[in-house]
């Protein structure tokens, strides 16, 4: 695999705010972004990936060192950052030469998102204001700021058109306001297991997980010293769960212990439990709880019709070429879901991902996504 | 309606102890039940009803007074059981004269569980060695243990054979735990959307409900002088979640908020977290959190193997006719492991539920409830 390198750019600063979908203003933004590939002369065969709610700009290849720019909070990003270091991106299997989202072809570009902890403007940068992190501070900001700002990125990198957008989940929504917003400057998308106005079941499960977090005393409405660590770790359990199913729970785990015998301490656990735990943790580990707000929240306005037409008529006004994935599974954005989307799309196509994995299919089975992805593209 | 009272009786006291299955003791045990209809001469017309994890006795007509007996903590049972005055029991629609269980016909019994805070001994009842509440120590209890009390109420009632044992969820475990324990007993069972060993899914989403509740400082180890709220109401809304649909929220709910406009403001929620909200707070009134981890632990311990054969031959083993419901929407108990639990039971009938509503479909669906009960009855 080839090294990859993460890059920062300043978009936006105090003579040049960045303004935001709620007529909120950022006096200072910037990018945390990796490329791959090469832009053509033509400048017009890159490929914008959109990444989930925890996710970042390491899409593919290795990461080898954290970079800094001066301007984001660094130990914040480097606490964060450092269990990417010395692994492959987490689309690593669908880009990169002759892969899918070929490198040899296609100028891939990932940016990190609005509101991230790793690198891109969010809760944790440091507000110029202030001098000070953003922390509780930081404005609710929408889908489509996070799109704004990364055609200001595309802008940047001197891109003429995207080939496409691609992107599952929150990337997802991203993906579908890529082709609302710009459609001159979009040839085809490629929403996965994503909606077109958050449902309120996703909802419910979003508020749940904001709701682990500012119970917990130590969230101190945002302007925590050290993170609320119960309520992040509770707010992973239950996204986890939802990510997931209960065929691949049960075939994973079944109804195993972590210990043998002793079946009726409280103490002795099942694996699921464990397992459950661990996953809590290592988000601790790798994320910030003001951040998981902010972006939840995104997830929970995203909505195509606001200040627009109807959802299914905003859908039908798509020109881009479109393939919609769902997956068999899932149970948070239902496979339901996504046929629906493509149905108001004039000339989409609609495949499905045939996997126990639930919702996190898009980010496991690869082999998969290759056949249908390189179909359409 | 007809009028309904809670009866109480003491089945077990110093000299005569109910041995847990985990060869812990209760020195003093009552139970909380209702009954309908009467019993025959022949005393072998009894329908025993099962109740879920927040459930209650009061399962038919209308509560007109909440009784208590001396040895409960009356305080905390008239606060939990006040809401439920002058309502229909949570079955009602199914249990009545000339309803699918027809009192003129069966003499239907509702006891309450043991653990529950509803009057039968649980974590709010006194501990006779303390005199306090037994709170955080109350220990570790399973659905046999619930079935095994209730065959003393039958006992005590003077039953000599059961006609049908019925209930959803955690009532459908102690459904097959009557089938396989009392087998000369039971004439016929009605397991609905439950589970024959709990699954690591379902475990995953009670587990994160325990945590919301032990995360909350009020917990204090379960020796609260005021409940946990905000744990015990979190706990509700993830509980809730899933036992609804993502159809039945959309249909219910769509993205409507609880005030028009002002499309940014985080303050300004969406109908369904209003609704969450509404859900947490109703249980926080009328349910002890202790009662719910002390109950929750015993659903995940349920598995029809534990000191038995596996699961699939301990199902095979049952004699009772048996009719297994599933629920076409049930992400929790879902309609394939409904399938497999009747799979396994000789001659066992399999029905499914239409519905939208998930899980809850067993306390809504109660036209499809009579028709498919009474076919099999």
């Amino acid at each position: 695999m080839t090294d990859c390198k993460t890059k920062f750019v300043k978009l936006f600063d105090s003579k040049n705010p960045f303004i935001l979908e709620s007529g909120k203003c950022l006096s200072e933004v910037k990018v945390a972004y990796q490329t791959y590939g090469k832009l053509n002369p033509e400048k017009n065969n890159a490929i914008m990936i959109c990444h989930a709610l925890t996710g970042l700009a390491h899409a593919s290849g290795i990461q080898k060192c954290i970079e800094n720019d001066n301007s984001s909070n660094p130990d914040l990003l480097k606490e964060y950052s450092t269990q990417y270091l010395n692994k492959p991106g987490w689309w690593d299997p669908l880009i990169g030469k002759e892969k899918v989202f070929d490198t040899e072809k296609f100028f891939i570009i990932c940016p990190n998102i609005l509101g991230s902890c790793y690198g891109t403007t969010g809760p944790t940068s440091i507000n110029p204001e202030t001098g000070k992190n953003y922390a509780g501070d930081f404005p609710v900001i929408t889908v489509r700021d996070m799109v704004k700002l990364q055609k200001s990125l595309a802008d940047f990198l001197e891109v003429k058109k995207l080939k496409s957008v691609a992107g599952g989940s929150l990337g997802g929504m991203q993906v579908l306001e890529w082709a609302v917003m710009y459609p001159e400057y979009v040839e085809s998308i490629i929403p996965i297991a994503t909606s077109a106005g958050h449902s309120p079941w996703a909802i419910g499960l979003n508020e749940a997980a904001r709701n682990a977090i500012k119970n917990d005393p130590d969230w101190n409405n945002g302007f925590y010293s050290e993170q609320p660590r119960k309520g992040l770790e509770l707010a992973r359990k239950i996204a986890m769960i939802s990510y997931r199913s209960f065929e691949s729970f049960k075939h994973k785990f079944g109804r195993n212990r972590v210990y043998e015998n002793d079946n009726y301490s409280a103490e002795n656990i099942f694996q699921v439990e464990n397992y459950l735990n661990y996953q809590g943790n290592k988000l601790l580990k790798r994320f910030d709880a003001n951040t998981y707000i902010t972006l939840s929240t995104a997830m929970d306005l995203h909505d195509l019709s606001v200040n627009r037409k109807s959802i299914s008529e905003t859908l039908s006004s798509i020109t881009a070429r479109t393939l919609v994935i769902g997956i068999s599974t899932d149970i948070l954005y239902p496979a339901s879901e996504q046929k629906e989307i493509a149905s108001h799309i004039s000339g989409a196509e609609y495949a499905e991902l045939n996997s126990i994995y639930g919702h996190d299919a898009f980010l496991i089975e690869f082999e998969q996504l290759s056949r249908i992805i390189s179909k359409f593209l």
